[in-house]
């Protein structure tokens, strides 16, 4: 095995809706002269996709109950201000992933309609501009239950199988693995994080040095179906 | 932000109860002339704690069931074959955390009895050994809720604050960020199973270049309080 670098990529404008995040990147890597290499894997934060993507909403224009809905497909759990809620895409996290962090004053940004084509567009973006062989994936941070603190997950993936499964597999001992299959993707993302801190302009970053398989899945595979949740 | 490395050590022998890993762990990183730094954080996997601690256990002396129940605290959800409980340690995960993959055929291996004990020597031979300041993470691998597929988490840890908190700091906008705990060392612990695939021998990684707070708090942090908790 060889080692993995968690790259982080700074200096990028504050986005727009309407910005090219591809190229605002590729802009930002050739100044710092660095090179993208087959296989690197671009994390690139909710935030920035959302803002891209004209998911900001005025709150002197919307309420926000009525955002909060708009979002929601269940509502799973409600404490006092806290609702905990599977979204349209299908995560369950808290206020429907609307997020009040890291925007102007009285904004919210919601998620991308879908995280799953971001990370797409920004994929064939990306390898019509370096020629390279990438994956993507769209990070965002949430809670667990069981769990305190927050870590980032992957909401949206393109050109990686999104689970590595070592079913029938045999174990050094012959025994076969049939319990195990890695989310990846989600591991991927909170590495990303580790580069990321929440404070500072650190909006995407690169993975290099994961094995992977190239795939048309994405992450929405890692998202259980309700009759199979024992959490609900 | 710097980058982060992510170095799997591989090449230790098969571990036995009574094995000194940190020793273990030396010997390979001086044969292989692996300078360690001030600042590395060093991701074991339970599966060689466990071995080296005596918690392995032989089915032909011991029931299944009856191991089961001596590690549960408490049944969260059973069906058929599957039991999710959370441990005496408060962990809540699929069979008690008893491992089935990697030993040998018709044995088990429990979880660590503290494994925030086993971080803690772990950390202070490393650094009688080598001299230099580090942190120490004990890692397993856990389903979750809501989505599929497993990620390491963080059982155990000593020499690094588990959360990252960002509450009272101010974002790029000067919002007041209030909801921001980072899992750190769940992160760490995902970022170190992107070298250590399961069915090859790399039960460490150093997860090099984190910026991180050292403290006495140790894993069992994360743990949510029952009454504080959802989803149970």
């Amino acid at each position: 095995m060889n080692e993995v670098s968690i790259i982080p990529i700074s200096g990028l404008p504050e986005v727009l809706e309407g910005d090219n995040l591809a190229d605002l990147t590729h802009s930002v890597l050739k100044k710092s002269n660095r090179k993208i290499m087959d296989g690197d894997i671009f994390v690139v934060t909710q935030k920035i996709v959302s803002k891209s993507e004209g998911m900001s909403r005025d709150l002197d224009e919307y309420n926000f109950e009525d955002l909060l809905m708009s979002e929601v497909n269940r509502v799973i759990r409600k404490r006092g201000e806290l609702v905990i809620a599977k979204t349209k895409h299908g995560f369950i996290c808290a206020n429907a992933g609307i997020d009040k962090s890291n925007v102007k004053k009285n904004t919210v940004l919601l998620l991308p309609e879908d995280p799953n084509k971001s990370a797409h567009s920004y994929r064939k973006k990306m390898e019509n501009l370096t020629g390279k062989k990438i994956a993507v994936i769209v990070s965002d941070t949430f809670g667990r239950a069981w769990r305190k603190g927050q870590v980032n997950f992957a909401i949206g993936s393109s050109g990686i199988n999104p689970i590595t499964s070592y079913i029938g597999k045999t174990d050094t001992f012959e025994n076969e693995l049939n319990a195990t299959e890695i989310a990846v993707v989600d591991e991927i993302a909170s590495a990303a994080e580790l580069v990321m801190e929440k404070t500072i302009n650190v909006p995407i970053a690169i993975v290099r040095g994961v094995k992977y398989e190239d795939s048309k899945k994405n992450a929405s595979e890692l998202i259980r179906e309700d009759e199979e949740d024992f959490f609900l």
